[in-house]
């Protein structure tokens, strides 16, 4: 393999800054919802600073900005990511791998590098469903997948922080990710009856409270137990009537579960059926189990992951796969293209919050590192392609 | 013994009927909350009844109403309940005690018997602690133990309805009562670290809803395991943030212990503390078990007790001793007096509500024993008192 290219890393950061400061509130966090004016900023300056790279910069009817070279035939590898974000957010979430994907095709455009030619970047519309009217978020992606433009794409990789403390406690630099977590969401009420807290005894209570508790209470051993990859999470809780003298009637609890594999979900969800059963059955309540929302997990694509975590163990021994806990563009365009990501550190685990951080030396690191992966991709996916091509014709 | 006088059953019947039109709403139940027009007409027509059957009734400062003989010199064994009532209360809880007492009164003053002169009925103010400016009710039981009055009564008999299911479940008729439950509220907060809980794993968590739902879920161990005599109640709970997808950073539980001695109490207490700094241990959080009410166990009198007992077992073997678990009037009264209670069925275990209710034969059944006890207590305790004053005089 050639000596790969190497990115500007100053180009890089100056970026990365000049985006923070674009919907950039008082407390230093990020305020870049989609579709507001900030938001709408940040995307002309994307666009216009393509555009002076000498790059053909267009908006799709969704909202998403694409960049490639001008009149190159495809097909074209898609890298990028997203540029809105939550309020109050951090710098990094999305618009690192907008920046990271913008500076890998300049630099190779800049070179006159084979891959130039086949490269596009993007900085997807509405991934964080914040925006009034947005159905959940992954706006931009979900709508790609319907577009004919996809078919022109071969391949798809986003470079991203990891918004979690794993790789920090663990030491990497950079994590090849093997796919994205389904997500389910939970909606537990238990039916018992009002009563007396000091008149009824323990044997005669119909305690809707108590199935709520000892459901959040156990949720954790569920998870580890059918999955010791999976996690969950039990943040809502309430007990009707709220009095501490009134032994709860009726109760609710809102939970999610999140695992790297679509039966690890069913195992959790069947588990979790028969400890509310039994539960409910002890303290003779009725109860109720509703999933709310199923995001389905997403496994990456074999060949494109492969070359992702090639391209890492490369340039860190500091690397190891990583399963990504939150969700990402790259779930919704893995149903449609061959789709892989990686990630950088998160300093402390922090994201949405304006206490996310990544060291310079990683955000450096990552991008370069998806610039290796573009390479390797275009060298080993290409060839195939093109001459498929020539084939056709 | 000879022969016991017996009550006018009908009356008893038709002065609780009575009673249970004062306040009553369009839903059937009573809203006789304490200083509101029912409860003021419902004690004017306690006095006026009393007067009526030719008795000295009068007010006294707190607004408890009083009635004995005329011209009586003391001391006089002090029976009753309140006239009181909770919002959408039922027709018997603290009426059925004052109607009785006042039946007991009457048929002795009646029928001229020794105990007559020594007899004195009441129907307390503000018990339940409804009204505005209530400081948690008793009031009017409360003022009494500060009043000189106290000093010339020489016991107290509380005859009430169970307000709970154990004497139905247990076939009883009657009920002696040892004593009345102490009761210690405790707010329970616990203090994490809100968090993604995608990111976040499980070992990296500082999740204060766990530590709530830990301890709700623990609550009936805890009890049952220092006293199986006593219970709790995890009555309030909430997480905060409260979303699905936010590991809660802080977590609060409201909850009751109650049990028939302090020791027990305390013993309950000490076991929380453990267990709950043993769980904000294992959670990496901290938290604060903080008592925000306490009031004490009454153990009642031993000799009033075995005179309650004796006359119930004499009218029934379907009789056995009970600890109350609500509170009244008699676990103040029985801070400055000799006191007992007894209690006669609620059928399904309702009260402060509509659906209360107690069969018409354990209605009467219950004044009748009230009366027996009275016989009872005057002739073993009035010799002594009156010799006594023989002496003093």
């Amino acid at each position: 393999m050639a000596a790969m290219p190497e990115i500007n890393a100053e180009r890089l950061l100056k970026d990365i800054n000049h985006l923070a400061q674009i919907g950039a509130g008082a407390d230093g966090a990020i305020y870049r919802i989609a579709g507001n004016d900030a938001d709408m900023a940040a995307r002309d300056w994307i666009d216009k600073t393509m555009r002076v790279s000498g790059l053909h910069s267009y908006y799709d009817a969704t909202g998403n900005v694409f960049a490639r070279r001008l009149n190159t035939p495809g097909p074209w590898l898609l890298i990028g990511s997203h540029s809105d974000t939550v309020p109050a957010a951090g710098h990094l979430d999305g618009a690192y791998g907008v920046i990271a994907a913008m500076e890998v095709l300049r630099t190779l455009h800049e070179l006159d590098h084979p891959m130039a030619d086949h490269l596009e970047s993007v900085a997807w519309f509405d991934e964080e469903g914040v925006m009034e009217g947005s159905g959940g978020g992954l706006t931009g992606s979900t709508a790609l997948t319907q577009n004919p433009h996809a078919e022109d794409l071969f391949a798809y990789i986003e470079l991203h922080v990891e918004q979690g403390p794993r790789m920090e406690r663990d030491g990497l630099d950079l994590a090849p990710v093997t796919g994205i977590v389904g997500v389910r969401r939970y909606s537990v009420t238990a039916q018992g009856q009002a009563n007396h807290a000091g008149t009824t005894p323990f044997d005669m209570r119909q305690d809707a409270g108590r199935v709520a508790s000892r459901v959040a209470a156990e949720l954790k051993n569920i998870c580890q137990e059918a999955d010791p990859a999976s996690i969950g999470n039990a943040g809502v809780i309430s007990f009707d009537p709220a009095a501490a003298n009134v032994v709860p009637g009726a109760a609710r609890v809102e939970l999610e579960i999140r695992a790297g594999k679509n039966e690890a979900l069913d195992a959790i969800e069947r588990a979790l059926t028969d400890f509310l059963s039994l539960v409910a059955n002890e303290e003779e309540c009725t109860a109720k189990l509703e999933c709310t929302s199923a995001k389905p997990a997403a496994v990456f694509d074999e060949r494109v992951y492969g070359m992702v975590e090639e391209v890492c163990r490369r340039r860190t021994d500091k690397c190891a796969p990583l399963l990504s806990y939150a969700g990402h563009d790259a779930s919704v365009i893995s149903t449609r293209l061959p789709t892989a990501m990686l990630f950088v550190p998160s300093t402390g685990g922090f994201s949405h919050s304006n206490r996310e951080h990544t060291a310079d030396g990683h955000l450096v690191l990552g991008a370069q590192a998806l610039l290796d992966a573009v390479v390797r991709t275009g060298e080993l996916m290409l060839p195939r392609l093109l001459s498929n091509e020539l084939v056709a014709a």
